[in-house]
């Protein structure tokens, strides 16, 4: 049997997936993922049926790192590979800058032109080269391909993507690129199984998860979204703030005296959500809390989304459809009602039993605008990618 | 004859407008401004139908600073009154912060107030405070009464004005407060003269001037505004960056190498249109060009405006009417043209013939969204804040 491996390397823990591959038809097999590989790792595997086939952790205080943790997963897959060749492993890699508009096989030259990326994301994409440098270092010759989270928003025009800043700033690399778009080519690619007015027309998809961003599709192509140069900008996420006036960060600079480093950690880490609650940045734990802090987070979220969905309305000139996805997204429908309602004014009218049982379709039909609940699978994306490029 | 002055302070110049009251009737007098006053001091006075009263150079290099850029003012105008008497000044105070939601007479605590305030307006607000202290020096006993920039906007909701970040940062005052609030406080005073529906339904109004914002409002208060905690976020300006994500800071900071007065004199000073264009801030002299980089940048704007043209329909639930002022607003029909144009699929039709005449309806009778063109008035809203305090 033929496998492809999909990884998703952050800074703390490494998330991979494996499908076979048979007749160029992928299928899931097994994902997993070592954990706090620092300073507390922790290895958990579960075929796709659920059950769990590896759970394995290192004295506390153990430091794997990405190299070590690397070698230990693909130690583990040959030895529980049951005969199976692996072709490939695809990558998740945060930031293709302006350059790689479509997945690439990695080479040494491609290494170094990610490695130049770095500036423009620097919390994540050093994470994502680490794991293909020591995949590389234990074997050479296998085909690794980088898909990047950026290049389904390639098709934006650049008065989409322009801040306006002068050109000797813009010219390094400083406008909007959007992320989650492994998703959103996901969504886009299933999307005529659902609906072909979706698929067709104006669609905005609200990627909600624990990072969150909404992106405007038009005929399937990405118009414009939420996040911007990083992925901090656009609506409130789990940890992270969403947009503020820039502004803000002089203000902490200046008055809060913190540094670019305690910023940093503060709007990735601490806002949102959590910052806001004080409870958690987890959508199900707020929406089972009966704090008024926690209701407040909730309703802010959906506000925001609201706002910008009518922001993106005028980028697409109008609006057809709405698609839900990710974790928030698939799985909380007081986020998906409150978020519609607001958006009545758009002609959005909701069926309340079919958003409760996550639809798929959950508009009624005296909506004019169609709301779907779809599943995303950036996984699978990856390892489509991954294989499309292999048999190329 | 009894007189109000209005005073609008900034870091090298002082505006000020004259007016006479008569049976609690305001007319105006006469204008003027002091500039570069710590450099290469001018003044110039215009009586009320253009004639030039006064225009006075300093020597080049002479230091005026804001004491006495104000003594020398009063004296002026003390000399050129022709008898009449200063009844009360004025002030344009860009910051009340969460405090002032109406104009308030000054004293010393409240001159603290202010001062404690400067931290979240340090470019603007203290030198707002320097003229209140200047002419309380010179005469101490004439009323001064402080009218905000942000109280206009004091009717927004938490969960509009709220941030997604921890309540420790956000009980330091880091919200969104809006500016440009005499401004709208002006037209939603007018716009019953104008149109009913205007007046009493959900309006956007563009205040479109070298500084630039919008502000939805519902029945004349406001619902929502572009602008946030600072005047620099919201649309493109002039010279001002408009949104830009947080992670753009971060960038400046860390791979640009730029410190926070830097990164504030670019994204105030050398962005927005001008940094944009790289020819200038001005929209007549960008809409003149033939360069690629001004009309690059005229689309920016115009694209940015509707994009948050979007966004405020979204905080109102709906749209009923645009209004269009300040300079931009009230004297570039190409730039309202192309606002409306990117509009059409809220309903907004143009007439062509009015929008090049300025109005002041230019909406055309298909329009399901009525559009204005109505001029603003800050100066004569402070004079008839200051006259109403008085006679308090």
């Amino acid at each position: 049997m033929d496998a492809i491996l999909v990884i998703n390397a952050g800074s703390s823990s490494i998330k991979f997936s494996a499908f076979s591959v048979a007749s160029h038809k992928l299928e899931p097999i097994a994902s997993g993922k070592l954990e706090e590989i620092y300073e507390n790792p922790h290895f958990v595997v579960k075929r796709h049926n659920g059950e769990v086939i590896a759970d394995k952790h290192w004295p506390s205080g153990e430091k794997l790192g990405h190299d070590k943790a690397i070698a230990f997963l693909l130690d583990w897959l040959r030895s529980h590979g049951e005969g199976s060749t692996l072709l490939a492993v695809g990558h998740r890699i945060v930031h293709g800058g302006e350059a790689y508009v479509a997945p690439v096989r990695v080479d040494a030259h491609v290494i170094e032109q990610l490695e130049a990326l770095i500036p423009l994301a620097p919390l994540h994409q050093p994470h994502n080269i680490a794991a293909i440098k020591a995949i590389a270092a234990q074997n050479a010759d296998l085909p690794q391909i980088a898909c990047f989270d950026t290049a389904f928003h390639s098709s934006q025009l650049p008065v989409v993507t322009q801040y306006a800043l002068p050109p000797d700033i813009t010219q390094q690399g400083v406008r909007r690129y959007g992320f989650h778009g492994l998703s959103y080519e996901y969504i886009a690619r299933v999307l005529p199984d659902y609906d072909h007015k979706a698929a067709t027309g104006r669609t905005v998809a609200l990627h909600l998860g624990n990072g969150a961003s909404m992106t405007a599709m038009l005929n399937g192509k990405s118009v414009a979204s939420t996040m911007g140069f990083t992925a901090v900008e656009g609506i409130p996420m789990g940890t992270r703030s969403g947009s503020l006036d820039p502004g803000v960060v002089l203000w902490m600079l200046d008055e809060a005296k913190m540094d670019s480093r305690a910023i940093a950690d503060l709007l990735y880490k601490r806002s949102g959500l959590l910052g806001v609650s004080g409870i958690a940045s987890d959508m199900r734990t707020l929406l089972d809390s009966d704090a008024a802090s926690a209701r407040e987070a909730v309703e802010l979220f959906c506000y925001r989304i609201s706002r910008e969905l009518g922001s993106l309305a005028a980028a697409l000139g109008g609006l057809d459809a709405i698609v839900f996805t990710a974790g928030i997204g698939e799985n909380a429908p007081p986020v998906r009602a409150r978020v519609c309602e607001l958006s009545r004014w758009l002609g959005v009218r909701i069926d309340a039993d079919a958003n409760r049982s996550n639809g798929p379709r959950i508009s009624g039909p005296d909506s004019s605008i169609d709301v779907w609940v779809i599943p995303t699978n950036e996984e699978l994306m990856i390892a489509q990618h991954t294989l499309d490029r292999l048999e190329r």
